[in-house]
């Protein structure tokens, strides 16, 4: 990959670097990887095609670095949204519904994410290999306030949780403040106290 | 669709329809649908191309009645597995169980399902959305071993728990018996006791 790619070191070459990631992040978000063109991302970032060549070798190029740039994108959304929490609980709670409110916010995600599986298969492993070890590290500092269960499958558990109660959110049309508590409220309970009740324990 | 399909009703053609679905399920899930041909299905059903479209208007809809069948290849697995089991926490825990030893026996699954939403994203929310009305009906008849929470969010996060620790088992290869034990019991245990320890409640 580093062959592919020029990273820029003087300011107007990054400012130029950044007009492209984010000029095809909105090609690639609307009309996906397949349908999409350098061209339409010249167009789009107001940039000549041969400026393009000069910091990415291909489309494919391109993608690899938005799909990071929009995993980044994810986690600052996320983390602003847990800093200063201090149990948890609030972080999980609030977790939750920062995805969903990004969800809310880019309805495409589900797409723009899972289209790695078509492009490039280690693409999609790295995102979700990544962030289920960012997560592993995170939960690792909580651990005193959780029950005794392996972590890996905790942070995959919440993934999955998150990613669906997201498409929940899609597929019926959830999408009221109010429906976005109620669900952030039944994830928390569940989380807090388990599915079953304690009558059955 | 029902004027792009004929639905056999004597024996042969039945046989014939049925054959040519398991060919073209067999030849979308190796190359995925935009690699795959009508003339590869027929080579692999060993019928003409012409047999084909006796029975289908064209690939696309082949492929709506393969995610079809292919969604009801999975229920089938399931129900086998949860069948006889009295408590809803047996059934949940042989679920996510059967699950996984259809993640392990088919790789390609999330490849298979999630390439609809490329396809025709009203065959991806169908397949979500009838699965979670399914799992909603079962869950109402186990109501009162369940806290009081919202039946379809409860059956998004099962599902997503479902579909992540599957992710989990073919990202970190933990393919083995004794893994998918390991998962399995974190799994339910999380959802007899919640993630947080008690003295925290």
């Amino acid at each position: 990959m580093e062959n592919n790619v020029f990273y820029p070191k003087v300011k107007r070459g990054q400012t130029t670097f950044r007009k492209i990631i984010n000029a095809a992040t909105k090609i690639f978000y609307e009309k996906g990887y397949a349908n999409s063109t350098i061209a339409d991302i010249a167009n789009e970032a107001d940039v000549a095609v041969g400026t393009i060549y000069i910091y990415f070798k291909d489309k494919y190029t391109i993608y690899y670095h938005v799909v990071k740039d929009f995993q980044n994108k994810i986690r600052v959304h996320l983390n602003k949204h847990v800093k200063g929490l201090t149990t948890r609980k609030e972080k999980e709670e609030a977790g939750v519904r920062a995805w969903l409110m990004f969800i809310l916010k880019y309805h495409r995600t589900y797409e723009m994410i899972w289209e790695s599986l078509y492009i490039d298969r280690s693409i999609f492993e790295d995102y979700y290999l990544s962030f289920a070890k960012s997560y592993v590290y995170s939960l690792k500092k909580s651990q005193d306030e959780l029950n005794d269960v392996d972590l890996e499958t905790v942070a995959y558990m919440l993934m999955g949780i998150s990613n669906f109660v997201g498409l929940q959110v899609l597929l019926t049309k959830k999408q009221e403040e109010i429906d976005v508590d109620n669900i952030v409220k039944t994830v928390t309970k569940i989380l807090n106290e388990g599915l079953f009740k304690s009558l059955n324990k």
